[in-house]
Formats: C-alpha cells, structure tokens, sequence
C-alpha cells in the first residue's frame, strides 16, 4: 500500500463524463504533474471542484474538474484524487497512460475497497457488498447489498461472536489456572449462548437459496394447459418489465426475455413444457417429467386454468393435481379468462383463487401483489439473507463447530475441547466479517470487482 | 430554460461511479428533496464534495458525494447539482425517477451544452465540438475537436467575417447617405478583404475530406499480388491496433479488424480484390475493377511488392502500372520479405521504396513513420479541418455569396446589390459560430449529443 493506484472510476464508453481515480501516497503530486488549475495556484483545496486542464507531453489533453480528498476522510482512507473528464475513451486512455508514466500503478480489480477496508474504513462484509450493490438489477437485491454495506448486516452474529470471544477468554484464563479447579465461565450460561448462536447460524444459512436468488432472479415457474392463456399472461407481465429496463440505455442485461420485474423482486422465468389434462403418449408423459423438475427448482409455480371452467376450490385442486401428478409446495392458482365468466358464477367467490383477463388487462395487479406477498413470505424481503457462496461456506463451518461445542459441552468433557470448538467457530464468523483475512480470502474478494473500485 | 433538466452523465453499466447531473433553477432544491447531509447543514458550500446519502420514498437509496456548482461559474451557466453514485444502472434509474418526481424534467441530448450555449459561456461550435471530442477515437480526431472546443477554430473566419461585418456598416451609411453619393468604404480595401475571405474559405472547404475522415477513419487500401505477405503485413500492424484497443474493456467499437491506428491517426482499411500481374478471365478484370476503385476512394495506397523480385523503381512503377492498370495518385511502394534479399542487392539503394519483412517484424516502424509523413503532408495535421457538414454546408453558401459580391464589385455594380451578398456570406458564416441561430439548426446539432452532456 505504499504505492499509489489509478483507474478509471465510471463505464468505458462515449459519455458526458468520465472519472479517473487515483489513490495512495503519490496521488496529487502525480496528479499535479499534468494538472493546470484554471486560477494560478500551487494546490487545490481539500474537496473543492477546480477547473482546470490535464497536459499530457505538452499537448492539451482536456478540460477537467479536479477534486482532492486527502487522507483520512477518503474513500479509501488514503490521499484520493478525482478527476471528471470529458467521457470519451480515448481521453481516459491517454490520461490513464500518463499517470502511470507519472508513477502510478493500474489498480486490480476492487483494489480501492480492499484499500478502504486494509484502512478500516469499513469491514471486509461491507466492502464486499460494494461489488454487490453495484451489480442489483431488482429493488431487494439492491436493499440486501445495500443493508450490508451500511455494516448493520450480520450484526447480531457479530455480537454474538464477541460474546463468544468473551466466554472463550474465561474458559482460558481457567485454563491457565487449571491446577486450581477453578470455573470462571457458567456452563449454563455459555450454553444458552451456543444455543443462541447456533439458532441465528442456522437461520442465516437456510436463508441462503432465497438471497442468491434475490441477485440471480428468483426462480418462477407458470404452467397450464395450451391455449388458457399463458403467453398472452406471460407478455402482459413481460410488457411492464420491458418497459422499465429499456428506460436504460445500453443496459448489459442480455436476455430480458425470461426475467420480470415484480414489486421490487426480480424473476426468473423457469420454461416448462406444454401440458395436458390427459396426456396419451411417452411423449406428453416426459413433459410432465420435465414440467415437474421445474415445479421443484420453482420458488413459486403459478397454476394458469380457465376461470369459466371451474365453479369450486376442489375442482380446480383435483385438476391440478391430474395436471402435475402432485401440487407444487408453493402455488397461486390463477383464473384467466375471467372477462368470460358471469356476474354470479361461483368462482367469484374462491378467495384461493385469482382472477385476470390477461387479454383485457385486468386483475394483474392483484396478481403482482399476490406474487410479491408470497415471496414475502418466504422471507424474501428479509434484511439479512446470505447471498454469498463465501458466506454460507464459513457459517456451514462454523455451526459445525458451535454444535460440536454443544456436545462436549452437554457431555461435560474437558474444558480445553470445548475452547478448541469455539475457537473454529470464532475463527469461521471472523473470516466473514475480516477479524480473520488470510492473504487468499481477500484475493478472492476482490477479484470479483469492477477496476476502479 | 426556465425548468431543470436532469440525466446520468456518465456511461450506463455497472461501474465504480455514475454521475447524476441537475441543471437549472431548481437544480440545488430539488437535489435537496432527496439529499441528507452526513454531517448536518441545510446548503452545501459551492463546489465542495459533500458526503451524504440519497434518501427516496423513505428508503435508502444510496451513499453518495454531492457537489453544487452556483450559477454562473458552472458548465452550463446555471446552477448545476452534481451528484456521484455507485455506479449501479438500478440505482441510476431510481435516482432519475426521483428527481423527475421532484419537479426535474428528463433532458434531451446535448440540452446541458445547449444551455451553455445559450448562456454564452461556449460558441455555437464549440458546443458541437464537445460531442465530437467524446466521439474521438484517435490523436488527430481528438486535436481537432479539442481546438474546436478551446475556441481558437475558425478564428481567422470569424475575424474576416467581423471585418465583413464593419465595412458591410459602412456601406451601409454609404447608402443612407445614398443621395450625397459619399464613399465611406475603400472599394480596393474591401477587394482585398472580399479575396482573403474567399482564400480562407475554400481553404477550409477544400479541408473537409479529410477532417471528416480523421473522424471516421482515414481510408487506406493496400494492394498486392497473392503470396506477397499482404495479409501477414495487415496482421503485424493490426496487432499493434488490437493491443491499442483492447486495453479499453468494453469500448463501443464493434469492428476492430479494419481499423489501424497508426502515429494517432485511425485509418480504415478499404478491402481490395486479390490482384494478378496477368489477369486472364473476366473475373480477373472484374477484380481489378473493384480494387481501381477501392484505390480512388484510398487517401493512401500501400502497394506490396516482393523485393527479391525488383531491381529497379523504374521496373517496380511498370509492374505496378501493369496490376493496377495505373499508379493510384498518392501511393507507397512497400518491399516486403527484405529479409531474403542479399545486402548488395540493388532494391536497398532505392529511397522511394519502405523495404521490410512482414513476418520478422523489421521495418513496420518505418513503414507506420511513412504513413504518418505522408498523411501529414495532405493536411492531415491540420489544425484547423471541417469535419461537419453542417459547416461545409454553410461555408458553400458563404463562398457562393462571397464570389457574387466579389463579381458585382470588380463589374462596378450598385452599392446595395454588393452589400447583399455581403450579408448573406456574413450570415452563412454567423450560423456556423452561433451569431445566428435560427431555432431548426440548433435542434439539429444537439440531438447529436449523448443524454447528460
């Protein structure tokens, strides 16, 4: 961390603007090298926007706006400079080159968060979320980076990892008296703590398929019969998420055929095969079979029928169930067609039951709003939803060492084995939150960033 | 421009960074609709980096670097709100949403230098410029559009057009006084002015080939027989292009395989036919059709030839004569495989010819130092090139009206009729520098621009 560091901060592509970094000891006496300040002065003033020019071997290379964060309060608790350029590639590519020709090093991917965080600006989780937030495409998934880059995430697993700590450095310290007999720590108390923990461990860790879905899209299957009107529902919630994304310009999501946007969550569509009340040949059959894997990978399966066909909850269970061999775990029925039906059928009165003409448009807001109470439900507006394949490794380790220590302690075995347990269980919590960061985890973390960060 | 108008300045992908930017009368109220101060104040200071966080519907939205610009020291002359997020494409758009809910309006593009424009702080070319610098894709591209944008581009037009302007009020007195028959203004001076105008005119009309291709791309073809190493030689200089390019991650630019930049300039490589020193079937003639006209469109050909083959330039002009039916008008003669070639072969005393060997990599930089030469001495070094045809297309009129009032001048004809012509070449000049704007062109040039700028 000796040497300074430069990326370009913003997308490489033709803008209005585009922002290089610099950050590190050298990074305004390099800057300065090329920086002409409008009104003659030897040095900007701390956080101020100045006007000026960037030379690059006596040629003019643009007009820019300079801005030195000096150290400690910088992103990256280092001496930071920002300079906004006009966005064009090839300007940010020769200044790019000039700073490095000035003595600065191309940054690695993340280099300016792990700085922040090697200056304890904020904990390794915090950092990186960054990569995280930058990434969210759907409101939750944003809200999920969001909460734990603002390090109230993982907080009641932090405490009660100190509380760990603590119990630990009593359990030592009798240890060190061992001779004596003496018992610092009260066993009854340490299990309710070893139980408190393993609670909290456990429920982080099964949140974790619904906070890596939350960032991937969170799998969704819709089956029918042909002609109920699947495609034409599928294109009415598909029209709405069309609408928002293609209010981005140059967006780098690729396919936004099978992804939706829905309150805030984002969906991804699972295909299933067409299905039919009475399938007759091998065929239809491996439908079914392909139809039902969906159903399982599916967070939820919206059963698509013909509202004018049914009249009870118990028919449309029965032809369900014909339909899928067996009901998905979570569902929502959905009656299309409902345009067709009259006034007083008795469909209208199943509450289990929504009702929509996907052709008129009608009734797909409370569909939106059934499917958002769902996933709620679920727990996919939770804050704290492990999302992080790091995570889940390191918390997987560490409830196996708090259940461990459990069992020693409730067999009243030697008090060095339990100590030995929760120190692996410190240890792995530690490696999340950056207590613990051998040279490789950090590595790993952040390499997944985008350079200039 | 009595509204605000609001759009993301920078690219939009994910990225480090991403620029929000208000202008206008509301600019600072809107922003602070939506902005909290990290350490509490109600107004920032002007041009001051505040740590904060945007706040929307009661939600988070974001940490972020507000900095405020006062009216009129900022890009567009009014009060300017810049505000650094993460560079989330979600979190942009929520942003954007945002602050048109709070009474800002979605800017069209180029409306930021529009009202910079409008609010005299740049010239009506300079503000074209800066769509054209971010555009810029090489050194000559990027020197012309930045002496465009300093204001220093058509100083010499625009002075002659000031002194058109004063003799154009003199005659004008002249007719005013029209009964006392005075002569206010020197008809020999104004003769002289009349001739430096044109000179000047067709000087920068006779530019605009090549300042246009500077921005596109400055046609190259390059001819040879098969086998001559034609294709290893494109390779050895594309190589060099490719390193160039690739060191841009996501760059815009689709094909890179006919693209070479060579000594700052971007040079576009024109696809010949294969060629035969004794065509012998109609197919043979027909590719030597293509590539004579590949040859016209060429501001350079590169003609490849073996060098063991040639003794003499007289032999290689009569060889090349024969291929391409006739020498193309601005060529190189270039010798691959010297490498084969005896030390005392005659070819090394010949200086019209760039000996080199393609695949052993000696001679290129002489080969791309030649190039450059060569393309400098047909002006492409220039500083001062049109590059719009909107300019081309005004300066056309201003020569037409500038010979006309040069025609009735030398002819003796009425005052009122020369100083016509007169105002009509001073305002074909006035649009292209913004002296006169009629509401139609300036639409055109901003909707040029990219959103933000």
């Amino acid at each position: 961390m000796k040497d300074t560091i430069v990326a370009v901060a913003t997308a490489w592509a033709p803008a209005a603007i585009g922002v290089i970094r610099l950050s590190g000891p050298n990074a305004l006496p390099i800057a300065l090298k090329y920086f002409r300040f409008k009104r003659p002065r030897t040095r900007p003033h701390p956080r101020y926007a100045h006007l000026g020019e960037i030379w690059v071997e006596n040629q003019l290379l643009d007009e820019v706006v300079l801005t030195y964060f000096p150290k400690p309060h910088s992103y990256t608790g280092e001496d930071v400079v920002e300079i906004s350029f006009h966005g064009s590639p090839y300007i940010l590519r020769r200044a790019l080159e000039a700073f490095q020709a000035g003595g600065a090093r191309l940054a690695q991917p993340g280099e300016f968060t792990l700085r922040a965080y090697l200056h304890r600006k904020i904990a390794l989780d915090q950092a990186e979320a960054v990569a995280t937030l930058i990434q969210a495409q759907s409101e939750a998934a944003h809200r999920l980076a969001l909460s734990q880059l603002r390090g109230t995430y993982f907080q009641k697993v932090r405490q009660l990892r100190q509380n760990l700590i603590d119990y630990l450095a009593l359990l030592e310290l009798e240890l060190d008296f061992s001779e004596e007999d003496v018992e610092f720590a009260s066993r009854p108390q340490l299990r309710v703590l070893l139980l408190a923990l393993q609670g909290e461990i456990e429920r982080l860790l099964s949140s974790y398929r619904m906070g890596q879905a939350i960032q991937e899209g969170i799998p969704l299957a819709i089956v029918g019969e042909p002609n109920v009107g699947k495609s034409t529902l599928l294109n009415a919630l598909l029209g709405d998420s069309r609408a928002i994304v293609s209010d981005i310009p140059g967006t780098t999501r690729d396919t936004i055929q099978e992804r939706l946007f829905i309150e805030g969550f984002e969906l991804r569509l699972i295909d299933t095969a067409g299905l039919r009340e009475n399938p007759s040949d091998p065929i239809e059959a491996e439908g079914i079979r392909r139809t039902r894997k969906a159903v399982q990978e599916a967070f939820l399966t919206l059963i698509i029928i013909e509202a004018p066909r049914f009249e009870s909850l118990e028919a449309i269970v029965a032809y369900a169930k014909k339909l899928l061999s067996e009901l998905p775990p979570n569902h929502l029925f959905v009656a299309n067609k409902s345009d067709l039906v009259a006034p007083h059928h008795p469909i209208w009165s199943i509450p289990e039951v929504i009702k929509l003409s996907a052709r008129q448009g009608i009734g797909l807001e409370e569909l939106r709003q059934k499917i958002a109470e769902n996933l709620t439900a679920l727990g996919a507006s939770g804050e704290v939803l492990i999302s992080n394949y790091r995570h889940y490794a390191a918390f997987t380790e560490a409830l196996a060492a708090v259940q461990e220590a459990l069992g020693l302690l409730e067999a009243g075995r030697e008090t060095e084995l339990v100590a030995q347990a929760m120190r692996r269980a410190a240890f792995s919590i530690g490696t999340i939150i950056g207590e613990i960061t051998p040279e490789d985890i950090l590595e790993s973390i952040f390499s997944r960033f985008c350079i200039g960060k």
